[in-house]
Parts: structure tokens; sequence; C-alpha cells
């Protein structure tokens, strides 16, 4: 590890540790150096407080001048509540600055480090970039494209399967991995499941963990078969979004209304994923964790709209021809066309295995 | 790490160091120590050469007098070609004797440790017991039940597929992976396949490894539907022999005969995997790879006959409801019957990633 690297990453430890305290805003942290002695850390801990350099340029005092400042994003360059960091940089006498990632914003994406640079700053820009982006993965996503990052996740056997050929799936994998699961929920606005495993399992799709939030439940049900009793409509433990196709029973729909369930239509007789995800996105969703079927999983691979994979492997085998895999639909017809997961890890989770990818689309 | 544990697992390192120039004998190691300074150490190195104990001890020489030795397997009770060494260790002095596991046969096993019990010595067993198991497992069991040891591999995709739904498989796993099976196929007696995977694919089962040893080709073949031109009948690179049941082509019988090709008949119409093992058994087949298709796994796990499963699983998605999985048949119905792997292990294999378990059928 160099220096550089040293640094920026205790930038990125401070900056993780406010996770889910800082939205809308990203996770950024910030590390001074001045003669080899740290001088002066931050992060930014909540919208509306200060910028994660200013804490730091605060806790380094005069110390700031001269030194080197190690920022995980781009310094910004509007006025906003504090004015822009750049210029504060400037301000404060800094030498150098050592920038992870730009801001993935493309309208202001460079303008901090061109404020910088114009006041005679070294830049650089780069370090623990990777790990830098992927700690504010949902926010560089929506920030750009208006649309909420999507996980995959499902909890399968060594062999693929989600279910034994009769439909048994209690359970396949340990308390341990379930319990991490309610906190992927925490983490997501919304989580997705197909009408199927609503009819199926009656689940409440709430996140068990003490102060939790729960997601908005959303439902794929092109013809709006689900039972008026599931806990989705009556439970009222989180809001629940019906998406449903061109054809529906316009009664369910007024009392599935009527009982405080959103309804909303995607053209096409099926549920169109690509519009579900357009729509989320227009109405503020930023995050969304698929737990669907191997058929609702499938359309949204297909139409390449999963951003990530997270899969919770149990040591187990079921077999069986019919028996559901998590990644059903058609499937690709060559070994080329498969869709490969990049930056993959493996970590054990009591008895099973949790797999993290993403999928690599080759646009 | 205790002491025990420490010179244990050295002659654990020296054991395995001979692996594969033992045969038919298992890995055995061995180190003494006296006054806390190693004074010996050996392993057995080929049969016919003497056991582990005795290169230790002639290492060793005076210095064996009082001190302790370790040794990977129970010290043999019988007069082979050295004597037993159970009693040559009371003839050199030692006042105790350290052992990772009783001699896996139960006709012999716990006489060496009353020999040395007899002679006042004071033994423990059981120190790194389950290495020292698994580095014989073949050796185990065949010695016990005559029957090979069999290891399931497959190279599939994350989602447990092992071909596309148009039948492309080539390649899922990487060419690390791939070179790994070749080792595999190496460290077996025999290989089987399916008929199926005979006509869709032509291979050639070799180890592809500089001096390396091919096993015996097993192809399960019910009704001699194998082409005459395929590689396993025409290559003459190793043995092929084939199981097939009662309805089959005589003619085809006789011409495949003559080309050099071993039949052998199960009863019952399909071919019965458990009569494949009995019979692989009784012609010294100690160990016995399988590379089936989803059908032939699912034949062997459900008879209980997998020892061990090895899968190369690359991180790509395949998808599709009629994609074949590498483990099919009918499954099991309830997920309480599922069959859970213990002594799982995962590694990092070029870009893939490499399972290893063994199922535990909870009989």
């Amino acid at each position: 590890m160099t220096n550089h690297e040293f640094y920026m990453d205790l930038a990125l430890q401070n900056a993780i540790a406010m996770k889910g305290q800082t939205d809308p805003n990203p996770l950024v942290g910030s590390v001074i150096v001045n003669d080899n002695r740290i001088v002066g850390v931050g992060a930014h801990m909540k919208a509306g407080e200060p910028h994660a350099e200013i804490h730091a340029l605060r806790m380094a005092g005069d110390l700031a001048k001269g030194g080197t400042i190690y920022v995980t994003l781009e310094p910004c360059s509007h006025y906003g509540r504090t004015g822009p960091c750049a210029v504060a940089i400037v301000e404060a006498g800094i030498k150098k600055v050592v920038i992870a990632t730009l801001d993935p914003n493309p309208v202001v994406s460079g303008n901090g480090v061109k404020i910088l640079k114009d006041a005679g700053i070294e830049v650089i820009v780069g370090i623990k970039e990777k790990e830098s982006q992927q700690m504010n993965e949902v926010f560089n996503k929506f920030i750009v494209e208006k649309l909420p990052f999507v996980t995959l996740k499902s909890g399968t056997t060594l062999d693929g399967k989600i279910a034994t050929h009769t439909s048994d799936s209690k359970w396949i994998t340990s308390e341990k991995a379930r319990e991490d699961v309610h906190l992927l929920r925490n983490q997501n606005m919304a989580i997705l499941v197909g009408v199927n495993t609503v009819i199926a399992d009656n689940p409440s799709l709430t996140t068990r963990i003490p102060n939790g939030r729960n997601p908005i439940r959303v439902v794929m049900d092109s013809s709006l078969r689900i039972p008026l009793d599931s806990k989705l409509v009556t439970d009222q433990e989180a809001e629940t979004w019906i998406f449903t196709g061109e054809n529906y029973d316009k009664d369910k729909k007024r009392q599935l209304e009527s009982m405080g369930v959103n309804i909303f239509h995607t053209s096409g007789k099926r549920v169109n994923p690509c519009e579900v995800v357009k729509l989320l996105g227009e109405k503020q969703i930023s995050s969304l964790l698929i737990e669907g079927g191997g058929g609702i999983n499938a359309a949204f691979l297909e139409n390449q709209l999963i951003d990530k994979v997270i899969l919770y492997m149990a040591p187990k085998l079921i077999g069986g021809q019919h028996s559901p895999t998590f990644l059903e639909g058609t499937g690709v017809e060559m070994m080329r066309n498969a869709v490969e997961l990049i930056d993959v890890t493996v970590e054990s989770i009591g008895k099973d295995f949790k797999f993290v990818g993403y999928p690599d689309y080759k646009m």
C-alpha cells in the first residue's frame, strides 16, 4: 500500500462509517496530512451539515497550510449551505489534493478539480477509485440516470435451485443468511416480487431488525391476481405498490385502492420491467431489491436492469429437472452470450456462502 | 496450535508430499521429538519400502529413547517386510506415541495401540484426526468397503447450469479450472460419463498433463448406443469399459469387443449405478470420478454413491427454464430431504470458484 492509498483508505473508512445517515447525499470522507502527520479527518455526516473536507479543514486549523488533503469524492464547486469546498481548500492553503473519484454528475464533474488547478494546486485523481465508486453505487447511478440501483437477491442451493419440484423452499439458507437479507431490505427503498410469490408464500417483506426501515413493497401483477387478504394488502406495515398490465379487473383495482394500495399501469399484456424501473425512478426510488422467482429475475436480467447480484448459496443439493432455479425465462443461446459477473466476492455467512458481483453487459 | 498439533502438522505435510507414489498403500508421516527438539522425520514413500515410523526412528537413532513419536496413522501390528512398527517403537524406547487416527481396517484397528499400551507407553489418539482421514479418503473407503471412492465433478454457472438451452457448453469455466480437472483425472483410477455425453461431445477423457496417468474410461450405456467411431472406442489412449443393461444389441457388443472395449452387464433395463460401483470395486478400482450430465449425477446421488463433490463455478449467468443443471432427475420432495454438504471449502481458481464438500446422507 502506498502512502496515498493508506490515507485514502482512512478517508474511505470514515465515509463508510456514516452509511445510512447521509441520504440523499453520498458518503464522503477526508484526511489531511502535513509533514507526514495526520492533522485532520472528516466525513460528511448528515445532509445540511458540512461536507467532509470542511470538517477535516476545521480540525487541521492552521496545520492545513502546505498540507495534502485526501478526499474520496471530488470537492464540490457549487455554492450550497457552506460554499464550494474547492474554494475552502484553496483558501486554507492546501498544497496537494488527492481525489478517489470525480463527481459522477456529468453537469459538475471536473469543476472542482478545475478550481483547484486554476489556483496552482497539484491534483491527483484515481486513488482507490473503485472502492469509492462502489461505496456510493446507489447514489452514483441515481444522480446520473434517475433510475434506481437494482440488486437481485436470491437464496439458492449449490445446484442453483430455489425450491424443490413440489415448491418447498423452507428453508434453503441458514438463519444467519436470512438475517443478512433483512439488513439488505433495510438498505433498499423498495423491494420487488412477483404476484406468484405473494400467492404462494404470503410474505410481509418487512425488515425484521430493530429500528429498521421497511422498504416500499412492489408487486408485478399483470392481471391483479393478488389476494385481497394477503399481508401486503392488509398489514399496513409499509406501502404496497402494484404494477399491472393493460388487462386488469377494474373492480379489483378500486377495491385495492380503497385498501390503501397504489396501482400503476405499464403498457402491454404483461408488466414491462423497464417501465417499472423508470417509474420507480420518477418516484425518487433510488434503490430496488428484487426478490423474485426465476421468471421475474430473468425478465430483469434479460432487460439488463440488474446492477448487482447477491446470492446466498447453501451447501445443499436438491436436484430435479423440474425444480425451479433462480434464473429461468429462456436464457441465453450460446455461452458467449452468458452474463459475466465482475468484481465477484465470496464470503462465509453461517453455513452458507454469500456471492456478490456486478453483471457486465458488454454494451 | 498446541505442540501436539504443530508436530502432527509436520508429519501430515511429509505424508501429503508423497501423494501419488505410495499406492496401494496409504500416505503416512511421522515426527520424533525429544527434549523439545525434532530428532527424526519420516514418511512412507513407496510400497515395499519402510513405513514412516521406521524412517523417523532410523533418523533419530539413539535420540529416539525417551522421546515422543507422532504418526498420522496407527502404527501397524502385522509382520510384513519390516516387522510391526508398533514393536519397533517399543524397542526404540519411545515414551509417548501421538496418533492422528486409528487404522481404518476394522480387522486390525486398535491392535497397534494395544501393543504400545501393553508395553507401558502413553498413547494419545485423535490429534488432527480429520486431516489425516481426509488425506487417505480413497484408501480408507476402499480398504473397508471394497468400493471405489466416488467424486462428482461438475463445471457450472452461478445459476447451476451446465449448458444453455441449445446445449452449448463451451466453455463454462476458465482454462485454469479446466487444468485443475486434468489433475483430478490423473488422481482417479476411472472416470465415468453417460453415453449422451459421448454422443454429444465425443470426448477423449484423457488427462492432459505431462506424464499424466489416463483413467479407465467408463460409460453408462443401457442399449449400446455408443458410436463405433467415437474417440473412446478408437483412440487406444486408455481402456474403455462400457456398462449396459439387459437389452442391448449383441452384434454391436461383439463389434465393440473386437475393437478392444470391455462390456459389462447390469440387471434391469437401465444401467444400475450401484452395480457399476460394486463391479468397479471388484476390479480393484479404488477411485472413480463422475463427469456425467444432470441425469447421471442425480442417479448416483440418489443412490447415495457420491462421497465427494467438486464444483467449478463460473461467475456467469445463463438462465433458462430448460437449460440443464448439473443435478436433474426427480430431486428431493422437501427441503428437509436435501443433501447437505459438510466440510465445505471454497477457493478462487482463475476467474472461477472451486467448491469441495462431502455429502452427508444422514444414514
